[in-house]
């Protein structure tokens, strides 16, 4: 069966976040003032054909350890819907 | 209150999206041939100052449309948690 197998990656939380920073900016210049802050990431959806939503969960992990994350500057979520 | 919202901005589906093409290719690579898609997008975290949670979930919307999303290319979904 085909599982949709959702990757998020953040910036680790110590770590400066100089895109997040120049979005916030941006949005302040837009009027947007209620922002506090904000922080940018990526998010990877993989299809995996997998014969349960454990598998599928264990090949998103292994993606986002592997290839998706680097595990120096990032920290990654995996979930399946 | 502070309220933690999530943005996220994906390609629309009618799209090419080459950096997830060259992902999936990586990890075939790798040996993860169950992996039968990969799109890639982004994922935002705002931390936003609001009354309630319709409000803050309100200011994400507009901070989506206004500047973290190109409606040509992408779609966004907005959740707060």
């Amino acid at each position: 069966m085909m599982y949709t197998v959702q990757v998020k990656v953040m910036p680790l939380k110590d770590l400066l976040d100089p895109q997040g920073k120049a979005v916030l900016g941006g949005l302040q210049n837009l009027g947007l003032n209620q922002v506090a802050d904000v922080r940018i990431g990526k998010h990877i959806d993989l299809q995996i054909e997998a014969g349960s939503k454990e598998e599928a969960l264990a090949a998103g992990e292994e993606a986002a350890k592997k290839l998706l994350s680097n595990p120096v500057m990032e920290i990654f979520e995996v979930s399946v819907s």
